[in-house]
Formats: structure tokens, C-alpha cells, sequence
């Protein structure tokens, strides 16, 4: 390997630490900081931030760069394998870099001040049912994010810029076209099952011991394949999984009369784990041991979440567990209701509240909007009415107050755009790779039966963990399945799951 | 206040601010860390250590320093009431500054690396009783010890530089006499309690469940003071208190048949906790807001683990309340059983589980073969037989093994010489506030008996905290108990507490 090459994969890795320690600081900012720290720890973000963006834009690894890149990213010839890594890791490292080193150092400031401002309004805003006195910070947000793609050169393209933070490669004709298809689908599965007379019972959880969803809890996600030797599950107000390489962190939260809240977002944060876990130790801290982005990450906490944990072979396998823990609690559940309770669809106005088939629907509505944001059809003081319309025509309800429409969502006062879509993206992806594990290995389900998950985690590893970044969404999906990205098989998972329990 | 001190206090505040990232790393891979992930948590560690060393050592301080030093500290007028405070920042700035840049930058590596080694170096010559394998590690680490007090310019007084590393001001010869005279007053007491016929019962204790261990052990923590909105404790193999400012982490662990063991470990920490937490926190970051060296750190764990918390008073009120979480485990043992359970004293070869009159000569043992060492008169070849037979002088006691003697502590094996001193010093420090608050507020005991422990927390917020490293512990105990530091109040305070236990 080239002097230069390595060089720069050790400014890469030194960045990477730091990342992790702000990371850490994090997590323990949410698991477990006492309650007036909160000061102390935002000093001690703020200086880390500072410190890892000047090893980020260390202008060694510019020079670096352009002295790999010279070498048209054959410094080691051909004839060897590690070429195409050496291409990958300049590639991507060159995207981080100019990101770091194209915005202003006062413009990163302001953006952070304002995001800091902006959650305390949002928060304020959503308690008081204000969307008036959060409007001024969207609109900075919105400014500040057209701003920061002409850094980038994207000025021409803001929204193009925002989404391909998120995912690689992405754009927004692409996204618009694919879920047009997506909803088409949609549409008629939900009328039919808004018509059908079956719905989940409603109350049938009451009582379950906090230690013992841990236990179970514990049992589920070491069955997926989720490696306690390298990593922890805590708890946190909202669940979420932090960290990189060797030592994944996953929260979750417990509901005594809600024990499948605790179970799904576990297994769902389980997903993101064992994605970081199968990423390639060796490279960690170079875009070989990074992951591929937000899409491609939420397609491995959906299929875990909703493919497998939802399918009648997962509950084949784990309902005699489940009642084992808790023999009274389930008692007078019957199996069937159990399942439907796992499989519950019915339409709310919160996303984070929604079954996955309607979680699509949400996800569009997110999409329009800030669609119509950039393009600037939309001024962000008609955004109420645009969310109300959206609503009511997607989802067939219309929010009550803006607390329940256009303020429920975190993302915009961190001036996230472009985050939305992935979630969905992820649900697309997710369903094609399930189509195409199950045509590879026809004997999946009888394996889930027995409680053997690891021949799909194996697949995953390889066609997926091990790739790290390198290649973007699309191309891993075409790689990976032999297709492009679509939402056929979302639809057709959809419809092959709910028809059964819901259209008979 | 001038444009330089600002400065100043600035810089030296992002260096502390590193210290205590890396101090939660320190905690969070004692409390949480998964099992295979210390390797990514040493590279977090190094690349901290690395940024600190740049920040503490970075050479703006060195000219502000100098420009405040040339200004005779008076910056702002000998009639601003912060004058002294400045004159105490750039004394003690000065003291941490050259410690960091007089040390070469591959001396402090080489240093670190052995001291790695010798940790493993030890463990293992620990487990396999062979203190041949470990000496070379300690001749090494001896040579650099000495190496470094000559970078600082003490390379005639080694080991004064090694125990003002720990307990500035304080030096060889006058812990020499202040042993000797401790010494002289142990032994008569110690040889009576050994003659008496009392005998704490053992295996008194069984079953005590750890969640109510818990809720017992955070009420008396709450009660002694410990903000818990500023702090936390959790579990950890050997208890430590970590953190600064507005973010105190203590530890303790848990044994059901030793609730006393979590219980003291506890209010120890506790006590480190509340200095902690007593240090003034619009300071922190300047010497101002850090404590004073380990022996007035130590005074503050003894004195509420030992004074307070072994005392009839605390055991009145905490007793009813002990009994009442614990009813049968505690029905067949009497309220006398109980006290001298807590106040038992029986010689150990193990400091760590030394009762408290013991113990000092532990350390005793433990200065009187750094001094032999330090100074050539003992060879490292023959630390085993010096070690048994201060051991059978001063303990009563011959190690059956070098584990149980020479290789029982891992201080050596990290180069921490001069630290063992700081455990006694503490002691007699503690026992001597304790004369001192006494006689200023005679109600204490009676406070103790309803529970409250506000005043005399009150005390050594004023006295000792608030102070942070104004003065060096020496001129510390001169000035709040308006004598030189002395063993008589705690040959005293050994003497009140145990003649009626046991030699009545």
C-alpha cells in the first residue's frame, strides 16, 4: 500500500475516534446523565465538535486526496485486489472532506446555534399548538439548507442536496416517481382493509414485569444474532442505537401494559446493530467500515422489525417463549388475537404511532411537503393547511391541532431535510431484499421456526454488512437483487402479510 | 480582570474539559463497557490522552504564564478582592504546566507503555505468586521515577517529587515523623484490643437482597448530602468515584451476604462525591475549582465513612431504618451485634480490608519501602523479605505468600509511588477536622441522631471545598483547625471510639 494511502487512512481513523467519543457522550447524555449536567455536557460536545472538525478538515488529507487522486486511484496497480478499495475509500473520503471544508466555519456555527434554538422553539411550539412562533426557524432552516448545497455546488439543486446526505446517490425525481408507485398500491390494500371487520382487541396487555420483558427481550435479540460481547442494550426516553465497531449501544423503554412496544423497537434498534456489528472491523473508521446511509440502514431495522418479527414463523417459534414469561398475563389471550395484536393495522395522525402500512403514507405526506418547500411552491405559513390536506387525502383524517400535524416530527427543528424519504426507502428495500433472501434460501421460514435466524444474517453479512460504503443505495439494491430499487415487493410483502389475516 | 487571565482561564478550561471526557470514558469502561470492545476503548483513550497532553501543553499558556507571572500577579490591583485568586490560578497553572511540558513527549509515551505492560505484568505474577517476573517491571518504573523528578529539577529528592505529585507540599521527612509518632500510639492500643476478650460475631449477616441494598444505601447518601440531580452511582467491580463540576459518578457492588461492604464503600465514595460536588463550579476548569491533592480528598471519603458513619449517633438514627428494610434478615442480630459489626477491628494482611486502626499501618509498611527504595537503601530483589517482615513487625502478621504481601495492590504496577502516604495523611486529617467541627459545634452528635447531617456538611463546604487548590493541604489544616497536621486526633479519635468497645 502507498505511503499516502496509508497516511490517509490514519487521518481518517483519528476523525472516526473522535466521532465515536462524541457519540458515546451521547448516548450517556441520554441513558444516563443526571439532570443538571446538562450544561457541563453540552461544553463538552461543543469542544469534541470542534476538535473533530478540525481533524475532519485536517488539510493533510486534502492534500492527501489530491495526490491519490492524481494517481487516478491506482497506486497499487491493477493486478492487486485492495485497487477498488483504495478507489472506494478516496471517493468517499473525498465527499466527507469537502463537506467539512467547503462550509464556513461561521455558517457551521450559526447552523448549530440555530438548531439549538430552533428545538427549544419547536418543543415550545408543539406544547402550546403554535406553529406561528416556530414558522421563523423553519424558515431560517430552510434558508440555511439552500445555503449550504451552494457550498457544495448544488445550489441549483438544494433538495437533490438534502436527500443525498441522507442516501447516496438519491435524488428527489427518483423518490417522487417511486413512491407515486408506492401509493398507487397503497390505496386500494388500506380502503380494504379499513372495510374489513376484523380489527386487533384493543387492552389485552396488562401487567408485565419490567424484568421479565428484559429477559425475553434479551432472549429475542440474542436469537437474531445480536452480539453482547459487542454491545448493550440500555434504557432511554426514546429508543435509539448509537456507537460503531466493537461496542454498539441500543436503548429501548418499557411499558408494563405495552410489552410489544418494548419488543418491536428493540428488535427494530437490533437491526441497526447487527448492520454496525457486520461492518468490517478491520476498516472501521475509513468508508469501508462505514455503512451506506440512512435508507440502506432502515432497511435492516425494518426487515428484522417487520419481515421476520411479524411473520408467522418468527411467533411459530417464539409465542410458547413468550408465554412461558408471562403465563398469567397471556392467559386469556388466544393466538390469534396475539397475532393480530403483532399485526394490528389501523390509521393514527402520529407517525411514530403508525402500523408499517400506513408508516408509508406518513412518510409521502413528509416528502411532498418538503418537496414543495424547496421548490417553493409552498411558503413555509401555508405549511399547516398543506399538512391538513395531505393528511386528510392520504391517511383519510385530519389532524385536530398542528400538535398532531405539522409539529408532531423532531427532524425539521435540527433542520434536517431530506431525512424523511429514507425511512420509506428503507421499507422498499427492506421487502425486495426479503423476496430475494427467500427465492435464494425456499427453507427461511422452517429455520425461523426452529429459532435459527442465522442463515438470513449471514446473507445480510455478506451481500450487505461487508460492502460498508461501497456502493451507493441503488447500486447495492441492483447488486443484491438484480433489480432496481422499486416498491413492488413492499407491496406484494404488504398484501401477502395483511390480505391473509385481514381479507378473508 | 485582564485580556491575559481570561485567556488563560480559558485554555486551561478546554484542557480540563478533555480531562473529564476522558474520565467518563474511564468510568463508563468500568461500569458498562461490553466485554470485547477494550481495544476500541484504548484507541479512544490514547487519542484523548494525545489531545489533552497538546491542550494542557499547548504554548500559549506558557506565555500567558509568563506575562501574569511578570506582572507579579497583580494584574488587577491589589485592591480587587480577586487578586489572591489570580496569584493562586497562575501559581498552580504554572505547577500543572511545567509537569506537562518538562517531560519529554517519548518519555510520557515510554512511560505509559510500561506501565501497560507492568499492569499485565502484575496481574499475572499476582496470579501466579511469582514476584520475580514482576521486579524487573518495578526496577524500571523505579528508574523513571526518578528520571522524571530530575525533568522537574527535583532529581536530588525523587520521592518528595513522587509525594508532591499527590499531596502538594508534603515531603519524605515530614510524613517520616508524623508516622513515627503515629506509630508510637497505635501499637499500646492496637495490643489491648488484640488482648480483649470482644469479638465482633462473624457471618452475621445473610440474604440481603441487592434492590433493597440499593434503596437503603441511596438513602443514607441522599441523607449525608450527595446531589443526586449532580450525580449517580452504579456498579462496578471495585468502587471509585469519577467526574467533576456538575457530574459526580460514583460506584459501589454488591454482595448479599455483606451489606456492610456496599454500605461503607458507599459512604466512602459518598464522601469523595461531596468534596467533588463542593468544589466551586463557576471554577471549574481553573485550579480554583479543583481539589486540593489526594490526602484532603482522602480526609473527606475517611471522615464520613469513619467519624460519621462507624458513629453511635448515625447508627441511632440510621439503625430503626437499617432494621426496617431488612426485618428478618436482621431479627436475630442485637443492636450491639450490629454496632460492632461496623466497628469491628482484627488484624488482616490485606489493606484493602483493613479496619480503619489497622489500616494505617498498612501504609506505614507500604512508605517505609517506597523511602527504603527511593533512596537505594532496599534493592528491588529484596522488597519480599523487607515487605514480611514489617509485616510481622507492625501487623503481627507474615504473608503466607507474596500474593497476600508484596504483590496485593496495583499501584506500583502503574509507577504510582508517593500515593500511599495520601491514604494516612488523610486519616489524620480527617480526624482532626472532626476534633475541630466538634468543639465549634457541640450539637453535631444530636443533629447525627435526627438525621441530619447539613451543618457539618455545611462546615466543610466553607472550610475545605470552596478552597479548591488555594492552599496545600498542610497550610489547609493550619488554617481551619489552627494546628500543624498532627496523628494526635486521630490516636484520639481511635481511642474514643474502640477503648469502650473493647477494653472496658
Amino acid at each position: 500500500m502507498s505511503a499516502a494511502y496509508e497516511r490517509l487512512l490514519a487521518k481518517l481513523k483519528r476523525a472516526h475516534h473522535l466521532c465515536t467519543v462524541t457519540g458515546l457522550l451521547g448516548w450517556d447524555e441520554q441513558v444516563n446523565l443526571p439532570p443538571d449536567s446538562a450544561d457541563q455536557r453540552a461544553e463538552q460536545m461543543a469542544l469534541l465538535a470542534e476538535l473533530h472538525h478540525a481533524a475532519a478538515g485536517d488539510p493533510e488529507i486534502g492534500a492527501l486526496l489530491a495526490e491519490l487522486e492524481a494517481q487516478k486511484c491506482h497506486p497499487i496497480g491493477d493486478t492487486l485486489s485492495g485497487a477498488d478499495d483504495v478507489r472506494v475509500v478516496v471517493r468517499e473520503a473525498r465527499k466527507d472532506y469537502d463537506r467539512v471544508v467547503k462550509l464556513p466555519a461561521d455558517f457551521v456555527s450559526g447552523k448549530a446555534r440555530l438548531a439549538s434554538a430552533a428545538y427549544h422553539a419547536w418543543a415550545e411550539a408543539k406544547a402550546k399548538n403554535d406553529f406561528a412562533a416556530f414558522a421563523p426557524f423553519l424558515e431560517k432552516h430552510l434558508a440555511l439548507a439552500k445555503q449550504e448545497a451552494g457550498y457544495l455546488g448544488r445550489g441549483d439543486r438544494p433538495y437533490d442536496y438534502a436527500i443525498d446526505k441522507h442516501d447516496p446517490g438519491m435524488d428527489a425525481a427518483t423518490i417522487t416517481a417511486l413512491f407515486a408507485e408506492l401509493k398507487t398500491g397503497l390505496v386500494p390494500l388500506l380502503r380494504a382493509i379499513a372495510a374489513s371487520p376484523v380489527r386487533a382487541k384493543e387492552n389485552i396487555f396488562k401487567g408485565f414485569p419490567i424484568e421479565a420483558q428484559r429477559e425475553f427481550l434479551r432472549e429475542v435479540t440474542e436469537r437474531l444474532g445480536f452480539n453482547y460481547r459487542r454491545g448493550r442494550i440500555d434504557v432511554s426516553l426514546h429508543p435509539f442505537c448509537e456507537g460503531s465497531g466493537a461496542d454498539i449501544r441500543m436503548t429501548t423503554r418499557f411499558d408494563a401494559d405495552n410489552p410489544l412496544d418494548s419488543l418491536f423497537s428493540s428488535i427494530h434498534e437490533t437491526g441497526h446493530g447487527l448492520y454496525e456489528q457486520g461492518l468490517p472491523l478491520a476498516a472501521q473508521g475509513t468508508p469501508l467500515g462505514q455503512n451506506a446511509g440512512m435508507g440502506v440502514h432502515e432497511s435492516q431495522s425494518r426487515l428484522w422489525e417487520n419481515q421476520v418479527a411479524r411473520s408467522r414463523a418468527f411467533w411459530t417459534f417464539f409465542e410458547p417463549r413468550f408465554r412461558e414469561k408471562f403465563p398469567e398475563q397471556l392467559a386469556a389471550v388466544s393466538p390469534q388475537e396475539l397475532y393480530l395484536a403483532v399485526n394490528e393495522v389501523a390509521p393514527t395522525l402520529i407517525r411514530v404511532d403508525s402500523d408499517e402500512v400506513h408508516y408509508n403514507l406518513h412518510i409521502i405526506l413528509r416528502f411532498e411537503i418538503e418537496r414543495r418547500l424547496f421548490s417553493g411552491e409552498l411558503a413555509v405559513a401555508d405549511l399547516p393547511a398543506a399538512w391538513n390536506a395531505l393528511s386528510k387525502e392520504l391517511l383519510g383524517l385530519t389532524p385536530t391541532s398542528d400538535k398532531v400535524g405539522v409539529l408532531q416530527d423532531v427532524h425539521w427543528s435540527g433542520g434536517a431535510f431530506g431525512y424523511f424519504p429514507s425511512y420509506c426507502l428503507g421499507n422498499m428495500m427492506a421487502a425486495q431484499l426479503w423476496f430475494t433472501v427467500r427465492a435464494r434460501f425456499p427453507d427461511l421460514d422452517a429455520e425461523f421456526v426452529r429459532g435459527d435466524f442465522s442463515r438470513l444474517l449471514g446473507w445480510l453479512r455478506t451481500e450487505i454488512h461487508e460492502q460498508g460504503r461501497r456502493y451507493e443505495m441503488r447500486e447495492l439494491v441492483r447488486r443484491v437483487t438484480g433489480e432496481e430499487l422499486t416498491p413492488k415487493y413492499l407491496l406484494r410483502y404488504l398484501q401477502e402479510r395483511y390480505a391473509p389475516l385481514y381479507l378473508q
